[in-house]
């Protein structure tokens, strides 16, 4: 498992009121750099709207099986959760894909800091990766606006260590 | 980057038909055990009714920069499929949350081979990775029934290696 690339964002730290997800901030605009070597990987992904974005979440060390998420005022299982603080730190964000210039992609709506290592890009198809009818647990309330969430973008480093 | 858990599927092997999406084998159960150290880390994820689940493709070994994807007739770059040969052996699947019982989900729609590696359970939530108005690039015209599939399974080791 080695960085195939990096991300660039307008976020520089934790503090940077980092959006805690893509989608609560489609108009932060990342360029999505891949290592020239694998620029021939990126041939025909021009043609999808969004890809979904595999990174690591370098900025974050331990893990912890419960955390309280940012949106949320209740303590949470980490799998049940987006939190950085997880066993394998992979991050995944759906962005919305702007343009492909070379080896990197303009995309809007992201949310990790700037020098991001980058995993892997993967192509959205809706009929393979946006269920209908599916529903968000504890976070349903907070994403239809039925509630508002306590926090959607990272503040401190204080709070992103607790998740 | 260490497994942490398991996927028992019903497919022992990529001459077993493995579909290639779960989203195209609704009615395939199987079962994602994380080990019993992490079953901690999955307390309120009973309530979404999708996962995303991120595992590793072991039984692929090397990788192209150009594939060509079951469902097509064409090579592609590699990062505008879902093929395993990527740079980074990691796979993900949207499945449907069946039940959970401790340590153990079970879900339909799995598409991984049985001995899966898992990596990460994220929730899935539809406002963050469901993005209105997705368009799937070449792989549309399967996906909406304009045109049928090459194929949407795997059939032997000779095409698995042939992405």
């Amino acid at each position: 498992m080695k960085p195939i690339g990096v991300i660039i964002s307008p976020f520089r730290d934790v503090s940077d009121n980092v959006p805690i997800q893509g989608a609560l901030a489609p108009d932060a605009e990342g360029l999505i750099k891949v290592y020239p070597e694998y620029t021939e990987g990126l041939r025909d992904v021009e043609g999808f709207s969004h890809v979904i974005v595999l990174y690591l979440f370098h900025k974050c060390h331990g893990s912890m099986l419960a955390v309280r998420p940012y949106m949320d005022d209740t303590v949470r299982g980490v799998f049940a959760t987006r939190s950085p603080h997880r066993p394998n730190h992979i991050g995944l964000t759906v962005a919305k894909l702007v343009a492909r210039e070379g080896n990197c992609l303009r995309v809007a709506g992201i949310d990790v800091l700037d020098g991001t290592p980058l995993l892997d890009i993967k192509p959205f198809v809706p009929a393979f990766d946006a269920p209908a009818g599916a529903t968000a647990g504890w976070a349903e309330k907070y994403t239809t606006g039925e509630k508002t969430p306590v926090s959607t973008s990272t503040k401190s480093g204080m709070e992103w260590r607790h998740g």
